[in-house]
């Protein structure tokens, strides 16, 4: 359907093209992984640079007040709130998800009198299901006990035994989006609380965690967010819970009055009770300036690029000849269940990210057979998703090629 | 004690001399503050500027094997296992302190049957009480029960009900050092399991965690080790304990296979099942940069120097005219019980520390009325140390100067 011309056009009257210029990716690289680490920006590097040159090595210790430091997990929560349908008041930016699950699923708990199931779905991302688990060993079953199910029986699952839904809106490996909105309001029904993970939507989709009446959220900052490598992760908490949750992370950075050094904990009476060690300033700061990114950005936007791109990825591949049948789409094919990726499952699938990449069409593989293209609206352009299409179509005609490669491997692992 | 041509002489034959020019500090600042957070260096500057550009920027997701950030950890653990006298495999390097010490507490307390007991010391850094307090809360306190001791009542306190013995090696308010030997061997005898805060002594004074039996220790990334603010931490498990030990963080970078993405949790067998989330590659690499200065350094040569450094200004400050008496050390004045720190009381002990800060003599201040001088080696000569020592009393013999500042801060606050 796209034609070379209908392509250009369509990156002529592109609305965000003006800020791929904004990010720092090789010029000869078609990034589509920007679902599993977003590529550098000008802002990211500059804040970096800032803060390892005129702050650090110039003004030392100091730079805690004089550059705001300790007031940056807020500053750069405030960014994300934006973008996630939150007030500033909701989100603070600390940790990883890992850490902030933990937090979460047991504030939570603490909020659930006589309840202690934990629904999630039984394809979470692992660190998700591992978190939960731990807080099972650590505090008993009789207190949280962890159950999976598959994503069709998630709403059938609820009961009056069950705390929390635990729940990444967006699938890592099929791209499958949930209906936040929707889920939380059954599971509320249900007297329910819900944990969204945003790992793979926020910076990517449109959400209103606020009107939606979400409970918690955890987030990525190095994903959509473009935060660079292990970049902190968020946490949000519906300013309804803020009063009365705990959580048992109780770092100094969590007390109402850190520099006091009292002995006796006392949290702040802000979101800022989720923090708990010294933030990592240098990763912070990437963050930060990554974030700058997304000013006058509107999501809807975001969106609607998007699903552009991923239509016209489709359509590329549709038109090229001899597609063998054997490379399936497992994202949904309804667009409102899609995420910002797309995910086929190839018998090579290992293989073929392998000659994707020797091609410079950065994509990834995940185990066993699935190969995931992530479509980032701010640095891809219709040429970019239109060539990628084409190449991988080249890739696939010439299935002996990968046949041999696999064999090849198999020998050798 | 200390005439100019002696200190000239102490600075000409001071083995580290060369190393001041791998740090990166004004040339204006004498800084006595490296005990809070360490100054930038070379090393550090290029490592995170490597990762910025020649890494994230331009090999971006490739760069976790490429460039193995997935090592990273372990690969920063490696070269602080050297300064702590600990083998490699006990070592590794995430999160903060507050969260570390939330896995080996607990981990600790997994491993001591029917004990419950949690001994610490009053004065101890507030983020250690405060995670034990959180733990309590979770577990309960017939898990998991915190008593607070001082410093010369914590043998006495140890009994059969105390589980753990959790110190901090080097007060962080008045700089005394702990026998960790010797308190060590004396909570074995009684059954109880030593975790060690290293905040203060990493990179500070020589250890010896695997000769001495330490069963577990925590330490700062960002104090003496110098690798940038908020750099992630440490966790020291000794190797009798590794196999059998459990911890309740159990994100997927602790996974035996987390890329694998099972959806159960197994351990790592090694120190690796202490890890939680994503690493934050760009504060860990300055770390990892910031490790290089300590190549061929030894701690114990590290050690003579600092107390020589502290000898020289204790000297110099005896030696000037007319020091008001109401100047008191109160660090101990054997320099086996000393760290790398001499602490002060002073009536107006803040606006001291901001007249000296003013000169460009960088310490701090601790409520109530501590100022703190930190000595570090690698970077600061006797030259430095005998101007901040006659900084000092040059101010301190101008007392009305510091009374004034304080009543006018008290009319503002």
């Amino acid at each position: 359907m796209h034609t070379k011309d209908q392509i250009l056009e369509l990156d002529r009257t592109d609305t965000f093209a003006h800020k791929r210029k904004e990010f720092l990716i090789p010029e000869d690289v078609i990034y589509l992984d920007g679902n599993s680490l977003g590529p550098s920006t000008k802002a990211a590097r500059a804040s970096v640079t800032k803060a390892l040159n005129e702050e650090w090595q110039t003004d030392l210790i100091a730079s805690w007040n004089k550059h705001h430091w300790i007031d940056l997990p807020k500053k750069t929560a405030d960014k994300i709130a934006k973008l996630i349908g939150a007030k500033g008041t909701s989100v603070t930016c600390c940790d990883s998800i890992s850490v902030n699950l933990f937090k979460l699923i047991n504030a939570a708990l603490s909020l659930s009198d006589n309840r202690k199931v934990v629904v999630s779905e039984e394809n979470n991302f692992p660190t998700d299901l591992y978190i939960t688990q731990g807080i099972q060993s650590l505090i008993g079953k009789h207190r949280c006990e962890l159950k999976t199910v598959t994503k069709n029986r998630i709403m059938s699952s609820l009961n009056h035994e069950v705390a929390v839904l635990l729940l990444t809106h967006v699938d890592f490996r099929t791209g499958e989006m949930l209906d936040m909105q929707r889920i939380t309001e059954q599971a509320h029904k249900n007297g329910t609380l819900v944990i969204w993970d945003l790992a793979h939507s926020a910076g990517a989709v449109p959400l209103q965690l606020d009107r939606w009446k979400v409970d918690f959220a955890v987030g990525c900052g190095y994903k959509y967010l473009n935060g660079g490598p292990g970049s902190p992760a968020f946490v949000y908490v519906n300013e309804q819970h803020l009063e009365n949750v705990e959580q048992p992370l109780s770092g100094w950075m969590g007390h109402k009055s850190p520099f006091d050094f009292r002995a006796q904990y006392q949290p702040a009476e802000s979101i800022d009770k989720f923090l708990c060690g010294t933030p990592p300033i240098l990763s912070l700061a990437a963050l930060n300036g990554a974030l700058d990114v997304f000013q006058n950005v509107r999501m809807k936007n975001v969106r609607e690029k998007s699903e552009a791109l991923k239509q016209c990825f489709l359509t590329t591949l549709k038109n090229s000849a001899d597609i063998p049948s054997d490379l399936k789409l497992v994202t949904p094919a309804n667009p409102l269940q899609q995420g910002s990726q797309l995910s086929f499952t190839h018998e090579y699938a290992y293989e073929l990210s392998q000659a994707l990449i020797e091609q410079k069409v950065i994509v990834d593989f995940r185990a066993p057979n699935i190969v995931r293209f992530g479509f980032t609206p701010l640095y891809l352009s219709f040429d970019n998703v239109h060539q990628a299409a084409t190449t991988l179509s080249d890739i696939l005609v010439n299935k002996t090629f990968l046949a041999e490669r696999f064999k090849t491997r198999s020998k050798v692992t």
